[in-house]
């Protein structure tokens, strides 16, 4: 049995681009929308539209911008029986003039990424995107290292000052365990009751797509994934594992299964991707993942590439 | 806060043996050995002890048999702090007479694996070994697939006639979900009052990790792991996550980091194993893993490696 409020977001393309700068090609973002449409997919994130001033378009790719023409390109004449097109603001990086009115824009629902730190711009970029007449996600990420009064009185505000369709849970660090969601689900539930509750999960212990199952348990209705976990790091929750676990009738894993064979596998050529031990340690550290980024993308020949227990003890010290 | 009771056992050497008829080296099996015993990881199985008259020693190597003279050729001069050594028989593969009287093995424990069908020749060898001096479990293989009726009776049945330290509830598959972690848990504990529940998973759908954790939760005690989650196909809870999470100050996670980068990662030269598409379609299936792995194992260059649409029309046929 299905449950008809889950709502499934894709975000192969915008977290994807923290590996390569939002450097994919037109074709290959076509590919992932086209799939997308495809398999009843509800929502897919084509990007970022974070600010030119804060982001050089000679160093970054046409995803970080999401500028409208580009994102036309991507959907023109492709059949879409509703799956709605997101991209993702910065709270502390983007400007609320970058989103046009939304008559004017194919865009259908804005997602803000905000520290607990950050929320006031977030509230403010959800207020006006709502004016604009989007739809809005406040994805509140870094959870595991909010502390929690800040976290309570983020909520409340949330709550009293904006109407986002949903907000998120965002186990930046991949440091989560069951009993974590449990706790932020319930938390998130006390504060949260105009809006859904999202939970977007980091693969660092290969808890992801668990802690996303755990999610739907205590009744979060939305839920990211990426096709074949692709994203920085370890990765997020699978979507394919997503797509065969909710029962759904709507949904068709098959246009995912021939996503993942075409277009991202191929990928694996340029960027590197999935579980790995550095990335496990940060995760049970409750780090940022950068300092395993850096380790893993040492030359295949640098002894400190595979010297984990070094790069363990240095990690333990970092965490305190 | 630690649970005293929890024992963890390593499958390394077992487990992964599936992948190369038992073909490890004598150093390989040492260090993992020492790994064990340097971790105070509770137990360590290092291989089958199946009947020679089933596999020709001369296609199989010497963990397919684990000899008392190989086994203390691994064991000579390492300090072992109270780390137990286990081998495994199959029911349906070996014979009690291979097992020697305990004062004459360095053998603590006989694990036997079984299908619920040979429950009868489990319980045998269970008792034949018993009485010898061992320790023994009962690992109740493939119980995704068991028939309620049929699985209710083996375990009325084991909890009767034998006295396992410890029954297994094994996902062969990879296929069960927390909910049915949770099912299956409450079933074993009805039948089984004067032997530990154990529980060992496969990675089909990266779900090992989190489906022991949920063991943990309900009370399960005895939990099988690999390093880095080495085992044919997807592979295994990994003995690195389960450290990570257990607080038992006993377990030390410095070693088993440390086999990891000298002797592990060098085996995927030999060997693959890991999260892939066709593991994941046989696990969502409940499917033995043997036609994935056929896949996976087809020249780099063949186009139906990479078929993952071909492939799953083919395995949703299959599963009827």
């Amino acid at each position: 049995m299905f449950r008809p409020e889950i709502t499934v977001c894709d975000c192969t393309i915008r977290d994807g681009g923290l590996m390569n700068n939002s450097n994919f090609s037109l074709e290959t973002v076509r590919r992932v929308y086209e799939c997308m449409c495809a398999s009843g997919i509800q929502i897919v994130e084509l990007g970022y539209r974070n600010s030119k001033t804060q982001f050089s378009p000679s160093e970054y790719g046409p995803w970080r911008f999401c500028d409208e023409d580009m994102l036309r390109k991507v959907v023109e004449g492709v059949e879409n029986r509703g799956t709605k097109i997101a991209v993702m603001q910065d709270a502390h990086k983007a400007v609320a003039e970058d989103v046009l009115p939304k008559e004017k824009s194919v865009v259908d629902i804005i997602r803000i990424a905000t520290y607990v730190k950050d929320i006031d711009k977030a509230i403010y970029l959800s207020n006006s995107a709502i004016e604009k007449g989007y739809q809005t996600t406040i994805n509140i990420m870094a959870v595991s290292h909010a502390l929690e009064r800040e976290l309570d009185e983020a909520l409340q505000q949330l709550e009293q000052e904006t109407r986002a369709i949903a907000v998120y849970i965002v186990d930046s660090f991949g440091a989560l365990y069951s009993e974590d969601i449990d706790y932020l689900v319930h938390k998130f539930k006390r504060y949260i009751r105009k809006s859904d509750i999202g939970i977007h999960c980091h693969n660092s212990q290969q808890l992801a797509y668990a802690n996303t199952i755990e999610a739907i348990i205590k009744e979060v209705n939305y839920l990211d994934g990426t096709l074949y976990g692709l994203g920085r790091g370890a990765g997020n929750c699978p979507l394919e594992l997503l797509i065969g676990f909710l029962k759904n009738p709507k949904f068709n894993i098959v246009p995912i299964l021939q996503a993942i064979q075409d277009i991202i596998l191929p990928l694996q050529k340029e960027m590197e991707w999935g579980y790995s031990i550095p990335y496990m340690i940060a995760g049970m550290l409750n780090l940022h993942p950068q300092e395993a980024i850096k380790l893993m993308s040492l030359p295949a020949d640098n002894p400190d590439r595979r010297d984990f227990v070094k790069f363990y003890t240095r990690m333990v010290d970092a965490a305190g």
